[in-house]
């Protein structure tokens, strides 16, 4: 008979050596990363924001200074876009990592983007930190192929993946001997249709426990709303996060992609001397 | 042809009559429901603790004082469990009220409990808040009954419920003529197996914005287990909940129902501060 | 630490005494329930068919005689609509069920209709199969006062409830003296939104195997779409179910409820003998 | 305000433009794709059968011989396995490609196995149709990639995936210029624990209306359990798919991977002529 009450599944625990590399088993203090001058992980707490998709030379480099000035440490922008469709928008590609690096070296802001496949490897050489998507999360031919670099992963939790899921895909990113994973909890599917996707807070804290990784929080996609990112930065601060994935935008009704979740400059510099008043407290 | 993009569905307007008594349009201003002192809405913070069930009339007026000692406004308790199967557990019924009821009367704190049925309506009339428990969330005779009181009511959100349901399920109880709902986000089922439920955060950000009645917290049945208790409450508060329902417990390892779930007295202690820091600068 | 691989979790083998009065240890060969000369469960096979609301005393005692023309058993008929808001038609109530039992006294066919609350017990005196619906699966105060009854008891499963607390709603109402229980799969709520529900059609499967219990099935509310009825209908008989519970209408555009999820007699006509066919090689 | 009511979401129409290449209004009847002698769609019905993993040349050359005289079309046969966790039997790799290639040649049944990533496909030039796998469904690089080719793609929605998802998917590959994508439902993630996955039924039923595409359903990972693939076979059959990718193995007690979900070469021959009088019904 295979019935099991939900509810007993809860606190069963497992075998710690499941995760060799990724459970505080194997390192109980709290890996810090390092990029470009910036520390991620530990007691530091690092604000990626940027445009969801870059969209011309201008727009990067404009945005990458404003996003620097609001006091983040680290530029997001996507040339490479897995839409749903294959007839919409997919991003600018090469040229897109081209005016990002160009954005890095006019403000110093080292960059994040998301690769796709291992043969974009190449192209991503003065990417700062290479970003597995949600949707690729448990790609493992593109794990491995991060795994065997030496640069920072920010490795993006799957929409309905479990975080023993998220965790062993770390696993297979650390097994090929890189231990600079970046673990991002964005919101799972589920069955309520009032937001984009159900923010799942509990995994913060519960990332916090098991793993010396840092944990960051993407409050844009979770919510797809910008009048619901505030609140769900404050709280995934209060739960623990060490870092935050901010889609920023000068003109969202304007954006070429996802503008409804994009908050602004403006928004951005009042949250982020909040966040930080939060953080002293806890 | 019935496909829709899930992530299209997002940010579809709806009329705002939908919600005829809940909703921002009826009533702007946040409503503030007092019991027997306690002020529940508005600016106000209100801490519900106790154990998932009374035990015997020792342990609930017992943990009633030290409860209130540590700064909370009502105590709960559960007389009546809806427990999954009719074999285990299903709380002290009658007498458990009464247990209740003392605890009530020596401390002066006004106590909520779950009611099942219409019929038990008589049996509550000296427990201050009626519980709609989360399996009763669309017991609708039961929200009709309840709505022919003037007692406030407790709603949780079904574990499976939209927060469009439970706005309803709200307007079931205020379309017979009584207007003190407080609405409860206690975790959604998902995928997730490594936590009892899913918190669902973004809820108490959303709620807050679409209706004018207090929005609490549940992080115990929402997590099942003590040590994330914590960290959820911080978040809960970060996003703008008005209140916490925590369950409570001498010794948790030796509780009748959910020990697993509940945090000690200490724990109580040291965190209720905490969330007031946290309140100040929110 | 807390995290379960999904995929372990299958396959555990639990104590086959939880399952006290519902389970095949407790009764190997199927139950057979007899109700005004129709069996139900074993090797019969049994078509519920009827509108989804009773609108008036002459489409029901027409729809009933079609119904039965057309081969079916037993007459459904809603006078108590469990809508999810208030402002919405909530069926014909008393009114509702005196025109389902006069129908029952043109045509002869027992009648099944949905029961909301024990204190209208008295109201489905002439009434032969009580249902409880899917909302009030755990309404336990609910199904001991039917437990209490000789009543068939026709028990739907709620669209978020596992096989396992199916069967321990089942119980409560086992452990009250009425064994007479129809089991209900009609669609369970996922992620997906092309469809209602997701029809769990290896439920039914599992069902069969777990219990002596009739299973049967509900495409109407799974699907949502009248063109998806025939199909999963028919997948439901292959798949080992005992019955069908069938939306059914004469002017599925005017239906006062759920008119797009009703099949016309003529369709239920053409289904019913393609369905005995099935039945037949199985 | 943005919330929605599920059961509205339901039934809205969408542009059948969206669907380029896999929708009905693209090309009404429907395709049939040739590989090596067998047809695949329209009328046709073709079973995939083998075991999860190549484990050795003599295990899958004589399974081979018996999957071909039990009545089966295509070998199936994994060798580059997307375990969770890097820790656990990751297949034969290129080896296994070999063996299954071996097989093929000594049975004359065409082949299907996962392919991982684009840097394969030299690898896979003798292996007759590539499967794209549950976790890759929205590896767009992978999509893209197998579209240039003109081998016919077994294509398996994702786990978590709509069925809208899974045509933008097919999609991706269409674009590319290769129309021989073959659609598998194959169970999705659900709230409930009883069963490894949740098999779609309707989903079946729904796809053969929107699309050309042939659609075939895998009972064995949807299941996750040997004695409900039968009963899901037949259920998928009623509901229309035009074909099954069983998991059979000799000895599955001592498989090295999902044993479990395994039916033996006896059953399969006992299921087999079933299918086929089902089919001959409807």
């Amino acid at each position: 008979m295979s019935l099991n009450l939900r509810d007993e599944l809860v606190n069963k625990s497992i075998e710690e050596s499941k995760f060799k590399y990724a459970g505080r088993n194997f390192k109980e203090e709290d890996t810090v990363i390092e990029v470009a001058g910036v520390k991620i992980g530990g007691d530091n707490f690092t604000v990626f924001a940027g445009p969801c998709s870059v969209e011309s030379k201008d727009q990067i480099v404009d945005l990458a200074g404003k996003v620097r000035l609001a006091g983040c440490q680290v530029l997001r922008g996507g040339a490479f876009k897995p839409r749903t469709s294959p007839h919409t928008f997919q991003g600018l590609g090469d040229k897109g990592i081209r005016y990002l690096v160009d954005a890095k070296e006019v403000t110093g802001l080292p960059v994040v983007s998301e690769i796709m496949d291992p043969s974009q490897l190449e192209l991503f050489k003065d990417v700062d930190i290479l970003q597995i998507g949600a949707k690729n999360m448990q790609n493992f031919a593109l794990l491995k192929a991060v795994g065997k670099t030496n640069k920072p992963v920010l490795l993006k939790r799957g929409f309905s993946n479990t975080l023993e899921e998220l965790l062993f895909s770390a696993e297979y990113i650390m097994s090929e001997g890189n231990h600079k994973v970046i673990l991002c909890e964005r919101g799972i599917r589920t069955f309520e249709t009032s937001m984009r996707n159900t923010f799942d807070i509990t995994a913060i804290a519960l990332l916090r426990q098991l793993t010396h990784l840092p944990v960051i929080a993407d409050p844009s996609h979770s919510t797809g709303e910008s009048k619901l990112v505030s609140p769900v930065c404050k709280a995934a601060v209060a739960a623990g996060c060490q870092g935050l994935l901010i889609e920023t935008h000068d003109e969202p009704q304007s954006a070429l992609c996802d503008g409804f979740q994009a908050i602004t400059i403006e928004e951005l510099k009042e949250l982020l001397p909040k966040l930080e008043e939060l953080r002293r407290i806890l």
